[in-house]
């Protein structure tokens, strides 16, 4: 079954591929992953090593033993050091995402993400509050990445690596109440789901799916208007004006972004597009810089929203 | 302080409006309210009385003297009949809504939901899993109604109560583990803000104001896509095919409605989709219609989405 679904999405979105990689933890989800994966194309796996537990090497080994019994034509250790920045969660991501964009050379790679971990993402950007953007979870397709198990249960990956008789490695951090996501996995969705009665994590992931395609929809329309707005001056406020907020406060994003704006809360864009619809001859608004010892500073002068740079 | 926000918020959203309703339960929130309501405006409270549990009578003649007292130009208990339709909080909401569209006259009505009510509201819809517009919560102008504290916390009204000297009424209701949405308030909100590190209720309110906008913009885009794949004969599919998906499916959702569907999930509006967006010449989609006793089905003929009636 878990064949069926990964074989069917590789006719729907990668066909024509002749080889891909997986991203392969030792876990359940992308243990069994591995084992469709390989069964259907010629398979790399790729196992991050992020030196973060003692015997993490050994873990790594056991999996790399495991993705050539499984057929995998290749399977590598990726050996990374995880920083700190943005907190444990956030640096072990960046590590492990910029260590298989380097070792995929230019084939697309698996990873085995299920509809739990998509669930729990969503509740993970509700707590943010940073927006549609923040609950709109991960994406199936997102080139180099594609997610064959966005739509299966967990407990499908553990019933078929039972079925393979593979031995997946329990990685203690998934149920370490240390990290906000094994305590969003082991606590809160069990509660949601016998408040609200069931079906909360299927709930939560067809919800993620309608707000991406909302959202992929406004930034579309939000791209053709900004093209219509944008002068050499910066941009123009009566036609911004004239646009709905939604499309008008994206435009504002990403001119702000394009600009050298990083990490821009919701309500920074907010104070900038007051500039706009709510004027009444206010100061300029100050946006975090992707420079350090710089801020950026948008005002309005003339009728136009500019930018410009100033030390901090 | 909250004198302040409702002040402001009768100004913003409010204005040239000679006199209001508020709703009052009695409890914190609403007795908070009117207090302040007032104190801006001649005032009618409107007290529903549910009739659902046993001294609902007392409760409601306390509320009434006590608006009274306030300072209320007018207070009136309607007495209610609950029906079942849809479950006993449903069957409330519908039985006090149309209560107080009855006794409002032409007069606005405020109602009391704070910021506390707009997060369980968001989870709720999380759970349901309909869509962004099910997790965008309640709106704070929907003409007649208006929430002014939608931005407040529960505790503020708490506090304002207590510093007026006002004993607010505590519907067990509020606490009962049978009612879905009191198990939100008591189990679910408190862990979430536990394990997300607080703010969250702030976050989910945040997030629902910016879904209402993407909303909107997206429904008045539908709106005008409409209009232009509109013929006498149904909805034209090659004109269908070159909108983009979220505009697309609002367009088939406001034409399914327009011709007596209810009760419309979003598998059968993805499947009416289906006939425009992945057309292989399947049957046609049965959807629910307001009528008992008929379905709808929705089919494709001639390159034009129509819709038809059919004895259940």
């Amino acid at each position: 079954m878990l064949r069926a679904e990964v074989a069917g999405f590789a006719r729907r979105h990668m066909s024509g591929q002749p080889r891909w990689c997986v991203a392969l933890s030792g876990g359940a989800d992308s243990l069994a992953l591995t084992a469709v994966a390989a069964d259907i194309l010629p398979t790399t796996a790729l196992i991050v090593d992020h030196r973060l537990q003692p015997g993490s090497a050994a873990v790594a080994e056991t999996a790399r033993d495991q993705a050539v019994r499984l057929g995998c034509v290749e399977a590598r250790v990726l050996a990374v050091d995880v920083g700190s920045a943005g907190g444990p969660e956030a640096a072990a991501r960046t590590a492990r995402y910029h260590a298989l964009r380097a070792a995929r050379g230019d084939a697309p790679v698996l990873l085995a993400h299920t509809l739990d971990d998509q669930a729990e993402t969503v509740l993970l950007g509700l707590g943010r509050g940073s927006g549609p953007r923040s609950i709109a979870g991960m994406r199936v397709c997102d080139p180099p990445w594609y997610r064959p198990l966005l739509g299966v249960r967990r407990a499908a990956t553990v019933a078929a690596c039972a079925e393979l008789g593979l031995q997946p490695w329990a990685d203690p951090h998934n149920t370490d109440p240390r990290y906000t996501r094994s305590r969003l996995r082991t606590e809160v969705l069990p509660l949601l789901e016998d408040v609200l009665a069931g079906g909360v994590a299927g709930a939560l992931a067809r919800t993620a799916a309608a707000l991406q395609e909302d959202n992929d929809t406004l930034d579309a329309l939000a791209e053709q208007a900004s093209a219509e707005v944008t002068t050499g001056a910066g941009l123009d406020t009566a036609r911004l004006a004239s646009l709905p907020g939604a499309i008008r406060r994206r435009v504002i994003r990403a001119w702000l972004i394009a600009g050298g704006a990083r990490g821009l809360t919701d309500t920074q864009i907010q104070g900038v597009d007051a500039l706009v619809s709510a004027w009444r001859g206010q100061g300029g608004v100050a946006v975090p810089s992707e420079l350090a010892r710089q801020r950026l500073i948008a005002g309005r002068r003339d009728g136009m929203l500019t930018l410009h740079r100033e030390p901090v």
